[in-house]
């Protein structure tokens, strides 16, 4: 009886979150059911078998589930398995790359076995933790990093802005602005968070977006206005941003969290196009994929950045797969801090 | 006697077309009042004299009377002339690099003696008409010119869409993009205008935007979706166009003619910031002065191209400064074609 073997008949039964419905408003639990699927298929040449260890969840998957074209758009139907990153432990494999026992990470979705082609699936470190390298090291240490720094041109003086500070991309984004000389102002939606920014992550300022006088307490942490603006929210920051650019600042469109969670989306910021044409000022959407042939280079310079203790990756952590729709809302609703994990 | 103060003498009155009050809602000609200055300062040093022979006037000079910060913010007070460029002869200098009788370009403003620093005039050359040097060679041309190639960077083969195709920029700009190898789609006020930009200017395609179903005659003229957006108006058609961009697109932020002519300008453009992520596209503003050096290398290649048969230059002209203002609310009523010039 070969390992293989062995290894499939642990696997025959597979617990998945599947997507039960589309939301109509605001993310629900019952938009989610776990389902067990008895009857896993055979792998098929250069695909590999993973058990779960861990997935993370980003706001970028609630524009997913409002059924447009998005950039991570998933299609729901029956019996979709909810979609998502994680690391796992290689289980089975027809892929002569990978042997079971390998720690790998890819986008395996939310189920204890995932399958998925080898040549998908990247090498987790020995010793790397899960949430280590789903979040610094994985795709929100990665859009942190080529968003500022290939979009955002930051210099060192100039002041960057962050939006959704306190999140999955913005605690990254906003320790590279540090280490690269730059005066940073983070957004995030309570004073706790605010206050963790700066004393633990070493912001120079940061703001409540909550405060009713949030466009005043802009401009009072800009005193140099914003040459670099990282927007993770859309909606009103980004907004207030517009008006407070210097001129040929870089806007770098990187989500719009503050318009995933909703079936009625709000309408476009004033000051496009008319502020951009007065300051010179460019707006530039990107997707982190387009990085991948860089992506050794960017984690290694991040690594090295971590263990020189200037780059800290926050994370939220909740235990068994069955609380993934709940940690999901949390990230939704703010309550979860850098970036959202859900150990299995 | 001295030549100098011959010339003075000539010139002991002054026509000028003042702004008499701040439009609210569509430009009105009572907005304008002609004033005779009659005590003329006499010249510092550095100082020129000029007559005015022709001035053009730009959509964007009616976003500096919204009284906003605008890029060409004028400040309007009591008493204070209208701001514009002119092409002028000088009567009269304290600057030894310009003589009396030497044509020169320069923001006069509307009136008929204008007098300016030398080094902000530019020596227009010996049988260039006025038109010409306001138009292709003059601010509008350089705008086109940079706009597209600098930041809209079009490649043989894309599809560029430029809006206000038929105004002073915009007819420019789809010339120039023939030029370089693309499919050129423009948008205009009138299917006269649409028509013409076809059988005049070699655009592949052109709609009329006060279409019912432009949207949808959008998508049929832009097959292959839309690589480079010359943003002249703003408004519906950058809307539209957000949704039709591809992959990587560029757009260009140029002028937001169609939030100019009012006090209470729309919304943003649904589609900002969602759309420049999911389709990774950039949204660039600019103002032509940032281009100041490399002017004259712009200006010898559109001659170039000029001179070719290949870059046709459109205007539309008034005779007579008294008509300024009436010149002013056609252009922004879509009556012009090309760059509007009044002669002096």
């Amino acid at each position: 009886m070969s390992r293989a073997f062995l290894q499939r008949n642990n696997t025959a039964s597979n617990r998945q979150m599947i997507i039960a419905s589309m939301p109509n408003g605001p993310l629900q639990p019952s938009n989610f059911q776990l389902q067990v699927q008895s009857d896993m298929q055979e792998l098929k040449d250069g695909e590999v078998r993973l058990k779960t260890l861990a997935i993370t969840i980003g706001a970028g998957q609630r524009a997913g589930l409002q059924g447009s074209a998005s950039y991570l758009a998933n299609k729901p139907g029956d019996a979709q398995v909810m979609n998502g990153t994680g690391v796992g432990t290689v289980v089975e494999s027809k892929d002569m790359n990978f042997k079971v026992g390998d720690v790998v990470m890819g986008g395996g979705g939310w189920q204890e076995f995932a399958t998925l082609p080898g040549k998908a699936l990247t090498k987790v470190p020995p010793g790397v933790d899960p949430a280590m390298q789903l979040g610094l090291l994985g795709t929100n240490g990665l859009t942190a990093y080529f968003g500022l720094l290939d979009i955002g041109m930051p210099k060192a003086g100039e002041t960057v802005l962050v939006s959704a500070a306190s999140g999955s991309v913005g605690h990254i984004v906003g320790q590279i602005a540090k280490i690269k000389g730059c005066y940073v102002v983070g957004t995030a939606g309570s004073d706790e968070k605010c206050q963790r920014l700066i004393d633990e992550l070493g912001f120079d300022q940061a703001i409540n977006y909550k405060s009713d006088d949030f466009r005043n307490l802009l401009k009072a942490a800009t005193p140099k206005k914003i040459d670099v603006y990282f927007d993770n929210t859309g909606g009103k920051i980004l907004q207030s941003a517009l008006f407070r650019m210097n001129t040929f600042g870089r806007i770098v469109c990187c989500g719009n969290v503050s318009q995933y969670d909703t079936s009625t989306p709000g309408g476009g910021p004033k000051g496009v196009p008319g502020m951009l044409v007065n300051n010179q000022v460019k707006m530039q959407g990107f997707i982190v994929y387009s990085y991948a042939k860089q992506y050794e280079h960017a984690r290694q310079e991040m690594v090295g950045w971590a263990n020189e203790g200037k780059l800290v990756g926050w994370s939220t952590e909740y235990q068994g797969m069955e609380r993934a729709p709940h940690a999901f809302i949390d990230m939704l609703n703010g309550v979860t801090k850098g970036t959202t994990i859900v150990r299995f």
